[in-house]
């Protein structure tokens, strides 16, 4: 892409900036298959690598992109790699996604924060962050805080899967230091709020003041020091016949779900 | 085994028939040395077939069993297959583990059943099952209900796993057919409950005047049409931003937690 595209006049400019920050890309040859094939996916750019061998399946992605009038772009093995984030496993196809409600983390900062907001800290498991949005946008939640570090499992099509759909109906925001985005808030009056078996209140007890954010942490390990560091709440759910843990999705269910 | 072991005092008879009935197997390699690994797994036989050639794996197996005490038994091909019920994917062995709270609904039906029961009826996937397991543990659900019919998964290693050994810890009961046990519970006055989003009352709402039986119906159909028939209780689960449905272990664990 020339540089012109970037000199046009400043609406067109941030137009395409606001784009590319709420694009999802997908990658490998079923998700991306699938993605073009259906209809209520929005979808901006079909990636190909040029060191593709002619097949049927990238015949029918081309076909299919080409009926619905989707750009196609050629790039070298390298270029494409860039693009999917992970060469080992996207069989040298790429597409990217619009998801207008994922954004910046910055722009949720700008406003008065929502009163319940969900964040993941080190959910690794797509199954678990899949079902977590699901539950999230049925529930009461009213922004679900999605870090791209290392150590947080990338939007994929098998989150989007998981998900059934409702990827594209929540109000998603990224940031990339969960811990700092998290003082922000905390700044801005909302309690910080941990799950932990020693906590003296439980979950279901709780009433935030203001805003909450919870935060639901990895599968194993739970919230990363940095995040319990900036916690200002513990919480507990209480279990029956001595079960220690409840699986993450569950939990972002419960809380979800709350009254 | 001979038919003399079925002769003795009628004590030793029915404890073995009680033994026999709280019997999980398991089946596969990495299950089975899993399962014999573990110290907190109660393990009746290790099965092998005739045809495992010698390997490694199967000597760990055989070592590990021996320190523990575990009594060994081996079979042709076509009995292990018996034993597994699955031969294509047992790979040669078998292991029954003891599960004193896996019991047949008979019993349940025999004292004044207790207020709140879940039931499955068409969950595939061990995933789903072994959170639903879990959660109902976890939370407030007295007995789980659990069909060995077609089309319910299995009680496997994936369900164990799943589950976070907590399976082991939950009152649940097997029964073939679950539309004729859930009669049988109407009849003793529960209300049979279903999900089902055209519903007036909400789950959260309903409150059961003496037994309530939850059932979560199949991944993609929802309950089967014979459960349906039985129903007495419809309960909507209100959803934000037009969700039409949820997972179905995190239907189970809003269930297993209501207050």
């Amino acid at each position: 892409m020339s540089k012109k595209h970037y000199q046009g006049d400043s609406a067109s400019y941030l137009a395409k900036k606001a784009l590319f920050a709420s694009t999802i890309t997908v990658y490998g040859r079923n998700p991306v298959f699938e993605a073009l094939a259906d209809n209520t996916m929005n979808i901006i750019k079909l990636h190909l690598a040029d060191s593709n061998k002619p097949s049927k399946a990238v015949a029918e992605m081309i076909a299919l992109a080409e009926q619905r009038g989707i750009e196609i772009a050629y790039h070298d093995r390298k270029q494409l790699s860039r693009i999917s984030k992970n060469s080992k496993q996207d069989q040298g196809v790429a597409l990217d996604l619009h998801c207008p409600l994922y954004q910046s983390a910055k722009l949720l900062l700008e406003a008065p924060l929502p009163p319940r907001i969900l964040a993941v800290d080190g959910v690794t498991n797509p199954q678990n962050l899949g079902m977590i949005i699901r539950s999230a946008c049925a529930g009461r939640i009213d922004a679900l805080l999605v870090p791209t570090s290392k150590g947080n499992t990338a939007l994929s099509s098998l989150v989007i899967k998981a998900s059934a759909g409702t990827l594209f109906k929540m109000p998603m925001y990224y940031c990339d230091d969960l811990a700092e985005t998290l003082t922000a808030m905390k700044q801005r009056g909302a309690d910080i709020c941990t799950l932990s078996s020693y906590a003296k209140n439980t979950l279901f007890d709780y009433k935030a003041e203001d805003s909450a954010v919870y935060v639901l942490g990895n599968e194993t390990d739970g919230v990363s020091k940095a995040v319990e560091a900036v916690a200002t709440t513990g919480l507990r759910i209480p279990m029956s016949r001595g079960v220690e843990s409840l699986n993450v999705a569950v939990t972002g269910a419960l809380i979800a779900f709350l009254p």
